[in-house]
């Protein structure tokens, strides 16, 4: 799957309600389900995991269009340059 | 780009040096580039709101391939089922 299909998924079936639900609450959505995802990848439960994983990944689509931000433009500039990364510890 | 694509080049270029981090350690990084996702989206500097999106994937990434964690299935199961999200709000 493209990263820009599940973008835009979200953006299709969220996009509305988020724009309106603003930057700053969407982003306490967000990092709850980052703390889910610490959870989940202490125990040993693979199903959860994988749920954690996806909902901080929808989530960052969330922030990313409410912000206008193509994510696969971002990733093409920082990890795919001629430059290569800077960042990644 | 596929989701899985960028999942691969992290992989492929961090792999080995993630293994041996482990999961606590990386997931300290993961949220030091969630704070500067904060930061970012709290600016006006839309070329760091674009770093900081890609840092955050990246690492994302990072977590999964730890864990052998798809984030294309992930997300298919998650948000692409029958039954629709759960959890999304």
């Amino acid at each position: 799957m493209q990263i820009s299909e599940f973008q835009k998924h979200i953006l299709t079936r969220y996009g509305k309600h988020d724009k309106k639900r603003g930057t700053a609450p969407t982003f306490m959505w967000f990092v709850e389900e980052v703390g889910e995802l610490a959870t989940a990848l202490q125990s040993k439960d693979k199903g959860n995991q994988y749920e954690e994983f996806a909902d901080v990944f929808a989530w960052l689509c969330t922030l990313a269009n409410i912000h206008g931000i193509d994510l696969t433009k971002a990733i093409t500039e920082k990890y795919f340059s001629k430059g290569g990364p800077k960042g990644h510890k």
